[in-house]
C-alpha cells in the first residue's frame, strides 16, 4: 500500500481485514503512522459496534509500516498505489515500482483521472501496470474499475481480478480510457440534471435528493440503468426502449446543461444541503453511510438475485 | 382507486395495508375483477414469504369493487386516478370526478407527462385537483411526486401530504412543472450516459450496471447527488464543488449525446441485458426487486440517519 492518504488508509483496511499481510508505505512517515491510528481507531468502533467477534480484531497486526519504498516491496504479490494525481509524479512513482518490485507483482493505481498508457509508458514492466479505481472508501464500497494500459498484459488483468474478488471487491473491467473512467461519468449526469431542476425552480434539493434516496436510489442499490429499464415494461429493455423511444428521446434532449459552479449558486446549494443534512457533522455523516452501506450489502449478500450465479463482474 | 392497471392495483395494495377502506373502480370490470386477483395472490406469496403474523393478512377485505363511479366516489376522502396518459381523456376524467365526489375530497392523479394546470382547467373544483406520481410499484417504492396545478389549494397540497405520509409514503414537493418532473428526468440523464458508455465501447452493459449496483446505487440509496457530494470532499458541497469544479465541468460538457434508439440498437443492449439477468423470468426478477426493496427500507428506517428528524420531505 503505496500512499497513506484517505484511500490508502482505506485499501489497508481491506487487505488487512481480508487477512494479506500488509506493508504500508508513505514518502512522509507521519501520513502512514496516522493512517495506522485511524485503523486502530476504526476497528475500536468496529468491535463495539459488533460486540466483538465477528471481525478479527488483530488484523492491524498484519500491518507493516515500512520506511523505504524497498522494504515496502520486498516480497509482495500486489501494490496498490495512491499517490498524488499528477502524470509526472505517478510516472516517477511508477518507475520506482517497477525498478524495486519483483517481475511478476502486479502494479495498481489508484488513479481516477489518468490512463496507464502514459503512467507506464516505456516502462520495462508496463504488463504488469493497471489501473484499480476504487470508490471512496473502498474498505465499505465494492466495485473497483479496472482499466489496463495499451501494454498491460491479459494475465496481469486476470491476477488483478482475481486477486480484488478474493477480497471482497467487484472489479468491473472497462474496455477503454475516457475521461471520468465509467463511476465519475455516470455520478455527474445526475448531479448536472440535479442542479439544473433546483436552479430552473423545479425543486429544491432536499426535493430533488429525496427522489433519489426513497426512489430511484433504492432500484439501483439493486440493479444499474440496464437492469432497471429491464423492469421498466412487461417486455423488458427492448420494450422499454421501442415503447417509450420518443418520450426518451425528448426528455434526454430536453436536459439541462452544465451549471455556472460560480460561487453564489455553489453557495446557495451549499446551505440548502446543510439545512437537509440537520447539522449532522461529517464524521458521523461519514460513519453512518458506511455502517450503512455494510448493512445494505449483507442484505443484497444473502438475496442476489441475478447476480447470484456471477463471482465476478469482468466481461 | 381509478383505473385498475398496473399502477393503479398497486395503489390498491397500500391503501388496504395501511387500513383504509378503499373502493376500486375501473371502466372495464375485469379490470377490477383482475386487480382484486392479482392483490389476493400477493397477499398469499406475503403471507408465505413471511410464515404470516406480520401483515395484516385480511387487508384485502378493506377493498370493495365498484360498477359505477358515483359509488366508487360515495364518501371517499381521498381518489387516486391512474387512468391512461392522455390529456382529452384526462380530463374528461377528471370532470366527472369533480362532479361527483364530494367537495373537500383530494382528486389526485398518477401522471407521469400531464401537468394538472391542463387537466384540471376550468372545473370548479381544480382547487383540490393534483398530482401524485408514484415510482412503480408505488405499494414498494415510497417516493410521490406532487405537483399542484396553478389553481390547487395550499390546504389540496398539506391534505395529500398528510395523507401519503400517513400511508408510509414519503411524498415529494415540486415546485413547477416540467417535462418528465424530476424523478424521469433524473433516470433518463443515467440512461443516456450509461447508453453512450456502450456505444463507445468503454465498458459493456454488465460492467455499467456493476458500477450502479456495486458502487453509486449503495450511496444513492442512502443519500441523493447533494447528499452524496457533501461526503465527497472534506470540507462538504462547498469544497466538493470548488475543488472540483474545473473537473466536473470538464467532465459535464463531455457527456454523451442522446443515442438514437435504432432498432439495432436497442436490439444489442436488450441481447446483453439478457444475458447480465443470466435469463431470470421477468416475474421473479420483479418480485425479487420488490422483495429487495422492502429489506433495505427496513435496513433505512431502523436507521436513518440525517433524516431522522423528518416526517416528510415537503419543503
Amino acid at each position: 500500500m503505496i500512499g497513506a492518504g484517505v484511500i490508502g488508509r482505506s485499501w489497508m483496511y481491506l487487505f488487512a481485514r481480508a487477512g494479506c499481510q500488509t506493508n504500508v508505505y508513505d514518502a512522509d512517515p507521519k501520513q502512514s503512522e496516522k493512517a495506522i491510528a485511524w485503523l486502530h481507531d476504526e476497528l475500536k468502533l468496529e468491535s463495539e459496534a459488533h460486540n466483538a467477534g465477528d471481525r478479527p480484531s488483530d488484523c492491524a497486526s498484519l500491518v507493516t509500516m515500512q520506511k523505504s519504498l524497498e522494504q515496502a516491496l520486498f516480497d509482495v504479490r500486489y501494490v496498490q498505489e495512491s499517490g498524488p494525481e499528477q502524470l509526472e509524479r505517478k510516472q516517477e512513482m511508477f518507475r520506482e515500482l517497477d525498478r524495486s518490485a519483483a517481475p511478476d507483482t502486479v502494479l495498481a493505481s489508484s488513479t481516477s483521472t489518468l490512463d496507464m498508457s502514459s503512467i507506464a509508458t516505456g516502462l520495462k514492466g508496463a504488463r504488469r501496470c493497471i489501473v484499480a479505481h476504487p470508490v471512496n472508501p473502498p474498505h465499505v464500497v465494492p466495485v473497483v474499475e479496472l482499466l489496463p494500459g495499451k501494454e498491460t498484459s491479459p494475465d496481469a488483468v486476470r491476477q488483478t481480478q482475481e486477486f480484488l474478488t478474493s477480497i471482497g471487491q467487484k472489479p468491473v473491467l472497462l474496455l477503454r480510457y475516457v475521461h471520468g473512467f465509467v463511476l465519475n461519468r455516470l455520478q455527474v449526469a445526475l448531479i448536472r440534471e440535479a442542479i439544473d431542476l433546483v436552479i430552473q425552480g423545479v425543486a429544491d434539493v432536499d426535493a430533488v435528493d429525496a427522489v433519489v434516496r426513497d426512489g430511484l436510489g433504492l432500484r439501483w442499490a439493486l440493479m444499474g440503468p440496464f437492469g432497471v429499464g429491464n423492469t421498466n415494461a412487461d417486455g423488458g429493455l427492448r420494450d422499454y426502449f421501442s415503447r417509450y423511444r420518443g418520450a426518451l428521446i425528448g426528455l434526454m434532449n430536453d436536459l439541462g446543461p452544465t451549471p455556472s459552479f460560480e460561487s453564489d449558486q455553489i453557495e446557495r446549494l451549499g446551505r440548502a444541503t446543510d439545512e437537509m443534512l440537520g447539522g449532522m457533522p461529517q464524521t458521523e455523516l461519514l460513519r453512518w453511510r458506511d455502517r450503512m452501506i455494510q448493512k445494505l450489502r449483507l442484505v443484497k449478500d444473502a438475496d442476489p438475485g441475478p447476480a447470484r450465479k456471477k463471482q465476478t463482474h469482468a466481461s
